[in-house]
């Protein structure tokens, strides 16, 4: 249905600003994704928002055309409001012109079809917003299958994964678990479970990959717990040629995923 | 000299915050580094900050006790305050137990010595600190000489460049100027300029790199300019397997940089 909201006071405006919140996400059942580029992605993927929010008068793009014409055939709500209000609904002055509300869709490890790609990320309490999305942005890239999040990540539906996601939460499966289910799962298939570690000599190019290769990338800080570190088929190290000895965490993963990605490709 | 600071008042600490701000670090030439692992890092890449801030009465790491001697032997200022006037010096709640204030030490292109260094890396109206620092985190990380910032990025002094950079704004050469600048400084001794792009189908992998190779990251939204493009010596892509047909800026110059890095350690 296409509608109005013209007050600042409309109760609705308070429930979805108060989806920044991960427990109010949780609560709901719900997630806020930003911009044309990340829902038209979604729309792509076959997602589309049970709310979506829009700027009124002014140019309109085909695609966001395309997508209002999808929400309200698909029985959601179009609703028309001021740059005023948009940008309070944001916290942001400089706001999009659409948001969407999405129906959260994370996926149980049980329904994970690891067959279905060559690459899977495992990140393990990974705690960078940023971080999250662009693994997931970098798993997008490489064909992986998705990203299972291990331990106690941040929330990949909060607002700044999705934008680093860049519209990656709606193309990669996404899993939350613990280790022990994890790891109990991944021995009953196949499947390489890959750590980088400045714990070993292996250099990250001589070491052999298998389909499926669950590339594993540990907490900024700490990077893997030394228990985890043991349970993994190889471990293996980027070369450092500076004085710091460490790489960003989504940095470290993408560099892995491609050698990973070039090995495959040269089969 | 040691002196301390108990007054929510002192007007310190309001020039300190002010560092905070793009224009008045210009003006004052300073910048702002937190925490004992990122002064360490710039201690051993040997510079030193003029004022050093600290809480006071806590365990203190070996790290910090030579830091702050080398910082009193240098003729800097040790500064001790409470918890709760660092939490305002910092602008967070869980704020370092130290921060620095360091001499702006920004590099003209003119005194880059390219044959220093195997790798260089560039980047184009960079926007986000984040990208901006781990940038420097990844040129480090691959024996880079430096970051060369053209067009209109973002301050690589700023509190969050600097922090993504975890200490590698101390260890690389951080140098501003425009394209023709730059291009004209290139021009003028040996070095290949290696551009990312989609507007090709050279595949990064069986592309030939030769040192210095300078490579080329653009804008976060709009990549490079076309303009700049043509003026690459080599336009190259890295396999997009996704819907997306993009990686993080910073991603890609990672992913880039280990492939040259790569071809350079098998020769």
């Amino acid at each position: 249905m296409r509608r109005e909201i013209t007050g600042f006071s409309n109760p609705l405006l308070k429930e979805v600003r108060s989806l920044r919140e991960k427990k109010h996400r949780k609560r709901a059942g719900l997630f806020l994704a930003e911009g044309l580029r990340i829902m038209t992605e979604a729309r792509e993927a076959g997602f589309l928002p049970q709310m979506l929010f829009r700027v009124k008068d002014r140019e309109v793009h085909a695609l966001e055309i395309a997508l209002e014409t999808d929400v309200l055939a698909n029985g959601g709500d179009v609703i028309e409001t001021s740059a005023e209000i948009m940008a309070k609904l944001s916290g942001k002055d400089n706001a999009q012109t659409v948001v969407g509300i999405y129906r959260d869709h994370a996926t149980a490890l049980r329904d994970v079809r690891r067959e279905d790609a060559p690459i899977w990320l495992v990140a393990q309490a990974m705690r960078d917003p940023g971080n999250l999305g662009t693994m997931l942005r970098t798993g997008d890239a490489v064909g992986a299958g998705g990203l299972i999040l291990i331990d106690d990540c941040t929330d990949p539906f909060s607002v700044e994964a999705v934008r680093a996601s860049m519209g990656a939460i709606f193309t990669q499966k996404v899993v939350q678990c613990r280790w022990d289910e994890f790891i109990t799962w991944l021995r009953e298939g196949r499947g390489q479970l890959v750590g980088t570690s400045l714990q070993t000599e292996a250099d990250y190019q001589t070491a052999s990959y298998e389909a499926p290769c669950f590339i594993l990338t540990g907490n900024e800080a700490q990077g893997l717990p030394a228990e985890y570190e043991g349970q993994c088929d190889l471990l293996v190290k980027m070369p450092m040629r500076g004085k710091a000895d460490s790489l960003n965490a989504a940095v470290a993963t993408a560099v892995m995923a491609y050698e990973v990605l070039n090995q495959f490709r040269r089969v």
